[in-house]
């Protein structure tokens, strides 16, 4: 390295390009959700390519003024913790306090090889996202719901007649997340919900 | 439906929830690459969210001023012609005008599914990303093929290896299009080129 300047940028690109090849991890990372065309079940990477889409497509359903994207930055990383975290599938029991502490650290350690101000700022992200306040969290939020919901809704039934979630349940655990982002998703999410539940009996 | 609004933005709803569900089908799309881990070989939609990612970690090795929500959303679709008209790889001979007449026609079909003006929004962005003339498009396009690299690097020359790539092809299919959008992501580029080719011998 002839200076300085050069030296420091190399080291901060070697860092950029270690952290990127680390979380194509993510892509063996298995979910509860089926595809829509049942082949398998989906990975928490293109999961995470199809919550941006639904951002990018859906951002005039926001019941808040949202920066698009801070929200597609959200989405994007949202799940990186998994790669040492694993998922937690919402119709198991989990010990919270543990799966907290684990995705901590997780986060530590994977946007810890980033260059600092780089990786602080996509853990506050990955923080903002999880403590779901803000606007922008909210609405990245009810779209990690509404997702989800529209599989099952395409798959008999998917991780719903899996776990044998009840009507009420998938109301309970689905609604309330993308209420509090969107109301036209809301109330197109109920509405869903209602006739897929309804219908079987 | 209380009111010609109301059932108007129910409308445009019902086409948007079609084309995210339409769009599940990238995830069946198979491109050649490897992951890193060589489990399997990548599918386009984790491909298009790993870039989005490079987009997102490496926007200040561009170039030029770039809009990086835009370079986002043009990675983010930018494969999603695929669904119809297959993946086309690097080192496999392929009729241009014919694929470009099939991508041409699915472009229409899938954006067709949206309300007309997000649409006609997001097949603007496709062409321009495909014409790789702006500076948002020309550094989305450097991404797109310094990911792959980066996998052939990892897995011992991944589709190199398979398809009998030599250096100088390598070179030639590699660095110009990561050159077009950012030299220091080409400088890098070359180099580890170099030492994989040259390491081989
Ligand atoms: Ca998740």
């Amino acid at each position: 390295m002839s200076s300085p300047s050069s030296s420091l940028s190399k080291t901060d690109l070697e860092q950029q390009i270690q952290f990127l090849k680390e979380i194509d991890q993510l892509k063996s990372v298995i979910r509860k959700s089926p595809l829509i065309n049942q082949s398998r079940r989906e990975n928490s990477a293109e999961h995470s390519w199809h919550l941006a889409m639904y951002a990018l497509i859906l951002k005039d359903h926001a019941d808040a003024p949202i920066n698009l994207e801070r929200v597609l930055k959200m989405l994007l990383i949202h799940d990186i913790v998994e790669i040492d975290a694993g998922d937690h599938p919402i119709h198991e029991a989990v010990d919270h306090a543990a799966q907290e502490a684990k995705e901590l650290a997780a986060a530590e350690r994977i946007f810890g090889l980033l260059p600092t101000a780089q990786g602080e700022e996509l853990k506050a992200l990955w923080f903002e996202f999880e403590a779901a306040q803000s606007d922008d969290a909210r609405f990245a939020k009810s779209l990690d719901r509404l997702q989800p919901m529209m599989h099952n809704l395409e798959t008999n039934g998917g991780t719903w007649t899996e776990a044998n979630v009840t009507h009420e349940q998938a109301e309970q655990r689905y609604t309330p997340v993308i209420q509090s982002g969107s109301s036209s998703l809301w109330r197109y999410a109920k509405e869903q919900v209602d006739r897929f539940f309804l219908g079987k009996k």
